[in-house]
């Protein structure tokens, strides 16, 4: 898991103090130390500690940094959520690429908690689930980040999992060819998944064999009788622009999963910030 | 400001597609092309094209790439932005990863062309710049972003800008101490801002001689006063919250510059997809 | 699928030319040009011609690379494979590197055209598997050379399919518990497989509802019956030590699938040899 | 050694276990802690303990790894080469991994210490050595691997060593002529080494003032002779498909240098596993 | 500040050391240990101490390093600047690294030394600065030992400051428009510096507001001139080819700034050597 | 030899342009073309004409490069070695960074000529060569602009060559032990040097049968005494502080090789410049 999150970090490192901080260099004699705390300026689930602790490391690995709070965990206003001790200039030069990592993951957490009660409420069992609509680069973390929230993965890449849509049953010529395809090419492990718009299309998903069948952009009266229609024989997935005020109208009775590219494309970041106890120089 | 792009578009490209496309593998034949384009679905401001193009070369030299906006324009809900040209499993390996790279970066360019717009409306000549929250490892991208929406940067990093705050005067013992020592060790091409939380620290700056005096989380009747204060000493920057609702009640006249950190860290992905044009196998 | 492969070209370029070819370079001027071919020195499935077709580029973009064959093809001792023609010294400096990936991996194609042939004489329509007891660095690679000896994939990592073994059952307390927490918290995209070793374990991962029951070293006598207990409710996955020679007894009616680690792990390397057409100098 | 061997882990454990383990994510707790055993299931001589032991601290730093046999080390079948102990789910996340580095430089240890021991028995002295045959981005660690079995290491490179062969010598017109001018060109500190295939060559061989020559493919009785013809002026060494069965009719005395690429390039996987003493969680 | 450091010990000790060092392997045992001592063998300021840390460690983790100098001390010749101690192979293989670093760094500081004493002896308060002109991959390490050395740093990139040429104003049409673009365009954070090469282009920048005025190959006269004509209203720098023998005749009252591009590109690198005490093997 | 190097000019690229050049952004349109030369300042031997080409077309593939003069070729004071035409912005943003790479690899390939100079009026056919103490990272780079200006190499690693210092000497207990060691464990392609200081070193390195003897620190008067006694039986390195002025006492007869680290380690940059013809704007 840590490979690509140091190369993250180092990316982030370089941009931002890739040549100092050179405030801080010119005000704090290089022994000056601090403690500095991370603290939630607003509610939020916090997600990205362990990352925030190795760029502190990264920058200095005399820093000594506790975690005050678990990853996944709802933090209050006002509260702390990690301490780090160290050299003052080291702790500066850490502070705004710990940050950003948090408050973007936090953010994602913190949306994808708001879902899941959604889903909660629904009382029918549904999971919400992310999509691949994730930030270049940040795809394990973001997913990470949405599980910590209490949502839920889709397929991660396009390697391990089938995904037919539109595209693919106009070339293969039917839908049911083109799931014949894909399970004859495929990992056996892999399940097949199709995309369909119509109950027609649910119909041949369902004669097909599909294991999942996304019901793409359809409304929750097409929805209710698509799930009808398939009656149990596949996992019904809703997909399409569904929203915390809309939750309730699609997490219908029969519905399994809804999946929300907002968790991870659109999630707005929290709020948190550093704040530094330094002694004063004599 | 290609290698770390570079980085960036492996980095994704490994994530989502290191294995193939198997769906799109196992159903279109490796010498079947197809004609893709990426439309708006929601009125925007377009960025990253040219990362987008080099997706798809990256992915297959041998697709052909023609944009049809600019970076930086606004294209109506419907428009067409790019077509690409090629393999069927080419076009659809790197449908996602352009995607990803185009929603969040005409995202930010799109919450900036409506700052710039707000600013332009306030008739005081305000700029509206962005700050260091942005994505770690996407700075020189996403400030480019801002650019091309009509904004401006602020500092990049902390290396080649003094930013002097509230624990950097606590350990120099006073402002005017602070901004002395910041001056000794800078190079001398660096300006150096001091955020003030204060009139009387607004009066220390001024006295200093720092060249920006940021106006941290200040009140509209406060920052009437600073403007006063610093009577064009000094560029005059408003840092705090500021939201596109209450624009005009801050771009005051006097005040020079307006920090945004929304402008990246919470700018909503806007709406694009891929639509393929794809001849039926025989 | 270049980013990595790209990493491994650099890898390997860097290690043995990295200081350029001194024999070479002490011998033929820098614009003395051949035509090099690679060929066959035993009857060989080829794969990874379009690997050695980068290397070629990668040492000098004005070498002319054409590729004689098909990744996956059935090549005859003494046909050629690939033929480049450029700087004689830029041919020589590649030629390592092109063979070194192209014997290892059209070893690996062509155990596997051996194995899919024993599979097509059983008449069963049961399919061969890799395993992940790949090169590290090479999965992607490795398994792209076992699908076109035509055997096929088995999940690609530990992200996106679930396995469980001995340990697991013994940590959740039994097997249900242990399926049971797998689907509460993997994708809903993701099967669920068992690894079994009684045949009490496959009645017990058969009312699981596990999708796929990987029988572990069991005897063909076992298979026999445990074939029947699971009786067409889940994937039937032979695995441990089972060989060309003893492939037949294994392969019996009902399997549906059977893992060779040896595929990736221990396919001898194939024989290829690069000639060279050249002048003589004036 | 190290900087190439982590890009080469890192690799491994992005492709293998790149978002994580989610079957053992699903059923241990993260404060889970086992004790893992890595055993050899055949006779073998070990090698890749040390990568193995930074495959498991670079999954977690917090993992105590115990190396329980030296690199080189002829283990039997049963016994443990390595214990780890430490998160569950970081222990089962490493395993493969680390496994696929043991299994890979073990089969190339095991070879290499049945040539070495064929050698030992031919009673003349003869080396057994690599060739530049190997996996691309693993040759530093195979040519340790080949090391540790008793055998030695040829040129690592193109860069520091002159190896003449038939085009370079159809190039420069003839074999002494490539000979000087390799002398010319190279540094004072590379031996000069020509691949002959026949008694006159051999003859040219020597008294170009070659260091090295090298009999490629030649028949024992043909070695018989060039050896004679050498008479000690140069070291000689002979290439091309020697096998164990067949290394004692070329071993013979005068023979300096065995050169057999099946070291790195075919030697087949060793059997290791890992065992996990775990507790039942409460 | 670590990972672009990080690469450079990677590359440097990927090329002297990936096969490790066969002479040492030879001769001694892996449990061989001694103390190592770097020492000055001229008259230095030492600057890379850190660094030369990283690069044993980076070698081996359990070797000690005592550092017994501070980065810009001057160290007198035959004095001891780090000590070393653990297995012998690692710290011979670790040396060339470790020294390579060091002279290069510590020539820098010393030659900054140089310069930076003899802007004290001008007696004018006037500052030395480096340039843009530093080795590749190097620039924040070299800025630093400039730094180390008692000179200055100018702008680290083309990215954060202005600096307007001949070229510029041609295309612009005139100074003043080129400063009215760029103060357009740039970061309000940024300064406006323009490169000069008459008087007259010295009063059109003193007109259009920039705030560093570079007097580009100037002869002392007309820098006394330039100084008159600018009269405080922008920091006056001086470039081109001043040489230590002839830096007082450019330090003239009125001179803020001079920059020198040898501080990087042709510092001589300093002597320094590693000493080995080590036991003899029983 | 090319993935070094392209790491080498991303990490150059990303230090000076990796936000791009707002200067020259802020005053040419983006469509702006001109041609841009690069000038020779001095008498020169340029070396790295093609890592500028390809510098220049890492920024932008768009732009014409047309080298003038073949790398190792001796220019004149004001000659043209490169033109480069393409987009304004693109040239200036790669302007500092192709020029620091020549100016570094002219400035060795400079001073290697008058060197090769100095060697080839001695009359005794010694060559120079280079020592291992070059640039790190750029070790490759620099022994070619080495043998570009007619000097030679010494061995590039740590890891094909033996060479046998003091503290081998000492801890194998005899002259003649430390080799005998040697020879047992290196690759027999690889010769065996020995670092001498003193006549009675000598006479053991000769008897010792090692191939190179490198005469440390000697006097003239005792080289000559050293060239007797070794009579051709191994080659006669001199090492220790030879520079130009005193190159002539050294190059003695039966001396073979003289080794400077300052052609690596402290060769002046030569002065090259870039102008460029740029067409006004209309």
């Amino acid at each position: 898991m840590h490979p690509r999150t140091d190369t993250l970090i180092d990316l982030a490192l370089e941009e931002d103090a890739g040549l100092g901080d050179i405030t801080s260099q010119a005000i704090f004699s290089s022994d000056h130390v601090s403690t500095a705390q991370i603290l939630a300026r607003e509610d939020l689930v916090v997600f990205g500690l362990e990352v925030a602790r190795r760029v502190f490391l990264r920058v200095d690995p005399s820093v000594t940094v506790c975690l005050l709070a678990d990853d996944g965990e709802n933090v209050n206003k006002g509260n702390a959520v990690l301490r780090a001790e160290g050299s003052t200039v080291s702790l500066l030069t850490a502070e705004r690429t710990a940050l950003n990592f948090l408050q973007r993951l936090s953010g994602i957490a913190s949306l994808s908690r708001r879902f899941a009660e959604a889903a909660r409420q629904s009382g029918h069992g549904v999971r919400v689930v992310d999509t691949r609509k994730t930030t270049p680069g940040w795809r394990a973390l973001e997913k990470a980040a949405v599980r910590s929230g209490g949502c839920f993965n889709h397929r991660s890449s396009l390697g391990e999992h089938v995904l037919i849509k539109e595209n693919h049953i106009a070339a293969a010529g039917s839908l049911s060819e083109a799931v014949k395809r894909a399970r004859a090419f495929a990992p056996h492990c892999a399940k097949i998944e199709v995309e369909v718009e119509s109950l027609q299309e649910v119909r041949q998903a369902v004669e097909s064999g599909a294991e999942i069948i996304m019901l793409d952009n359809m409304s929750p009266a097409q929805i209710h009788q698509a799930v009808a229609l398939i009656d149990q024989a596949a996992i019904v997935e809703i997909s399409g622009g569904v929203r915390l005020e809309t939750f309730a109208d699609y997490a219908l009775p029969g519905v399994d999963v809804i999946s929300v590219g907002a968790l991870t494309h659109s999630a707005p970041a929290v709020d948190l910030s550093m704040t530094l106890a330094t002694e004063l120089e004599n």
